[in-house]
């Protein structure tokens, strides 16, 4: 892990050595003031209005899995990308990298499944590309979705935005996408398998705005699980987050299976599931609006915002402390 | 090739077969008006404007060639596509898709040369992704370049604007790109080896399009060469285009390479040109511009749109005709 002269599979894993990569490989040779905030998605001053700009690439495997598939996946990531920006998604476009010999079946089964999410959040796929190469040169199918949106007049959420009392909020409960590829890939038998949350928080996004409308910030925790992105956001605001552990919503069968794999849930990859910051006196319709929406039924209250050096404080039920790191690698490659 | 249970390497072609995959498994999936047009960007009705919005993979080996790299590829080619919708770049998204092991000094070189391409053509990379994939699940780097840009009011560029009597313009040499790429892997040798043409050409669409205001459309004759963009125009507007094969601008060391390799220069990819459809009378300011700007050198005029059966009929100068047909599949696997 300590080889610099080659990229690793780590690099994909969304924790510190994702971010060296990205600080030192890509900002530095990319001077955009958009690409440097490191957000979901890039947001652009354009004629008369703002438009929000992402991409993400997919390369999970195995390619279907309790609950979803790649195709769902990447809907769901790209337009959740888009609304932690703040923006209305408007058009997704599909970029499939195929190799000789994939099965056909297969293939529509994944765009069916694109399909039926777009649907599902309300949103168009208006351009796509199509490439294929060499039986050996690829183990199956990527994509890549990207995504335009519309940022309404006077919306700015920003990780840097967070202030000292505000409220930290997530939708649901955390870890239910890495486990669901993990029990997939280790034939893990649940008594009730755990499904990948994969969702277009749609629906969910516009009553937590509407209910919250001096919201901070955004953020889909997915690679690097919670533990990255609440980091990101303490980094971004040069605050503590204090986080109660014991008020983070996990399933018991997760909580197994972390336990069964070495693994944390603070740091296992969601796929339906967001990070909000609110002013504290917005905390309870907040919470309220987002258990009233599709896919936001186990929302909790679980830490603050305090004056105090970038990083997050865990506290348990019994008093202790720890700090919760930024996760260094990849615990689950191919996660996403 | 009958397999109709499997991808095939051919489906990416860019000929028949990729039409095929795209109108079957792709349009009747995804019921977007942009996507039917199959034109090279989607272009949104935008709050008070219209924006242009496209994606493209690319996959080809060797990543470095004679005159350019995957990196240079990418950028051109979804700069391009936005210039071909009549749209000025604004903004790119850059996907990237790793193997663990990948020598990072050819990562760096990459990016470097997507970012002096960027800014040849003036546009900024806003945002981007990484995932790496196992060593043995990906062949090397994979990119996929979305772009997003500006159609300014009142101009409709549109491959069924084309009518009787137009013009049929390139603004170049063909097959450049698709033989640098072939020579690099049958390690042909040349006495002056053939560069990519890959380009941006920002520079050559404005002075184009500021000639020849009526425009009627514009595509870059990437894989299937002038012979697929050609019959997709040809259908698109229902017309035939009659094509002075003479005209065709084509090296010496492309015409001779194709000989050998029993390629028609026609099918052959290229990453820096395009095909303009104009109206007769702004044929020669068209052209004209295109020659005094950069890339454009050796434009020329090639053929007129007639009445008749949506085909393209090439004529020799000894006054032979036939039938230029859309290539089938893939002459030249992964050339972008």
């Amino acid at each position: 892990m300590t080889d610099s002269d080659h990229i690793l599979l780590a690099h994909g894993g969304g924790g510190e050595l994702s971010d060296a990569l990205v600080r030192t490989e890509i900002l530095s040779r990319f001077p955009s003031r958009e690409l440097a905030r490191m957000a979901d998605s890039a947001v652009l001053d354009f004629p008369g209005t703002r438009l929000a700009f992402t991409t993400d690439g997919y390369v999970v495997r195995p390619l279907f899995f309790h609950g979803g598939d790649i195709g769902r996946l990447c809907v769901a990531g790209t337009v959740n990308d888009l609304l932690m920006s703040g923006a209305r998604p408007l058009a997704l476009a599909l970029g499939v990298i195929v190799r000789d010999g994939f099965p056909m079946a297969d293939f529509r089964r994944v765009l069916d499944s694109v399909a039926a999410t777009a649907r599902e959040a309300g949103v168009e796929v208006v351009a796509g590309d199509t490439k294929t190469v060499d039986r050996d040169a690829a183990d199956g199918l990527f994509l890549t979705t990207s995504g335009v949106g519309v940022v309404p007049e006077g919306r700015q959420l920003d990780y840097a935005a967070a202030r000292d009392g505000d409220a930290v909020l997530v939708s649901g409960t955390m870890g239910d996408h890495g486990i669901a590829i993990m029990a997939e890939r280790e034939q893990l038998g649940f008594e009730t398998p755990v499904a990948t949350d994969a969702a277009p928080l749609v629906e969910l996004v516009e009553a937590l705005l509407a209910a919250s409308p001096g919201a901070r910030c955004l953020k889909d925790p997915t690679r690097g699980g919670l533990a990255a992105a609440l980091n990101e956001i303490a980094r971004a605001a040069g605050r503590t987050i204090v986080l109660d552990e014991s008020a983070v919503p996990v399933r018991d069968a997760v909580a197994g299976a972390c336990d069964l794999l070495g693994l944390d849930p603070l740091t296992v990859a969601n796929e339906g599931k967001l990070v909000a910051v609110v002013p504290a006196d917005e905390a309870a319709p907040a919470l309220a609006a987002m258990r009233g929406a599709r896919y936001g039924e186990a929302a909790a209250l679980i830490g603050r915002v305090q004056d105090g050096r970038p990083r997050v404080i865990g506290t348990s039920a019994l008093g202790g402390q720890r700090i919760v790191e930024m996760p260094y690698g990849e615990d689950l490659p191919r996660i996403c």
